[in-house]
């Protein structure tokens, strides 16, 4: 499967391309190329690679967290995915780039809650949205919650503060079920 | 991230481990070794791997229903993806084998709403749970969404009736939000 049977908002000039341009530049924490094997049989991005993809941009909110391979090698730490939750907006081609902003929803002492939404420049609007619920844990032999450093809560709090007030670019995380239309 | 902090339910000989096979066996739709480049810096399978091969088990969920090459070559239809989410319970290891499940929880004349659960042999209960939202769509210079021929929704409602009526291994889609804990 994979991506939205409907196309609108096809990007054009003027003050919507404006719009997001500033909104990609302020807020964005990964871009990827779409490899050829990320391609399937619809001749768009497989469903499952967006997972990736949003896999890879935690991997870049971890970094600017500080939550980055020294650290993990130097506490134990690191975060661990609960769940997980994607829309699937419009078809992504081979030849898009892919530029993932990220939002922080919510935070407590051990819990990110991010939003990370997809855009290519053929799009206004986004091509996919997603969220992440992430735990902080402490890998060994009792692997277990752990809460985060004050360092690293602050960050998170200055993220969370900086973009949690931002009108999300589309929908978000719901639980599925089959709706009349 | 990837994966629960808490292990419990590890997998035993006796009843829990009986009924796992039987349930594994009559519902199974996909099975995949683990790839090694699927593992990450925490040692176990990265969060968007899981994703992947779900859309890999809905691509055998679509041979099943008759939704295979074939058919996508003779009528330009496919299944596009809408929506998607993921539970991640367990920690799964390079050496573990993914064995996935289907359930058909609901469907109409263009969509189907699939739930897929995530076994290895360490574990009793599921180390992942999913669900996809998948509409029907004619494929071309105006796509759109399209019924099921016949054939095909009296596989869906077959597999509906035997599958919609188990009780479900792990925990369904929900929204993503922080709770106190």
């Amino acid at each position: 499967g994979h991506g939205r049977a409907h196309h609108h908002a096809r990007r054009g000039p003027g003050t919507a391309e404006d719009q997001l341009s500033r909104t990609v530049q302020a807020l964005k924490i990964y871009s990827t190329a779409v490899a050829p094997e990320w391609i399937d049989y619809n001749r768009h991005l497989r469903d499952g690679y967006y997972g990736l993809v949003m896999s890879l941009a935690c991997d870049a909110l971890m970094d600017r967290l500080g939550l980055d391979a020294s650290y993990r090698a130097q506490t134990g730490c690191t975060l661990f995915t609960l769940e997980e939750h994607l829309h699937f907006l419009h078809e992504v081609e081979q030849t898009d780039q892919l530029d993932v902003c990220v939002r922080i929803l919510g935070a407590d002492r051990k819990r990110i809650h991010a939003a990370f939404d997809f855009h290519t420049a053929r799009y206004a609007d986004p091509v996919a949205t997603g969220e992440l619920m992430l735990l902080h844990v402490h890998q060994g032999e009792s692997t277990g919650a752990a809460p985060f450093p004050p360092p690293v809560m602050a960050a998170i709090e200055a993220l969370k503060a900086a973009t949690a007030g931002i009108t999300p670019p589309g929908p978000g995380s719901r639980r599925l079920e089959l709706r009349s239309r």
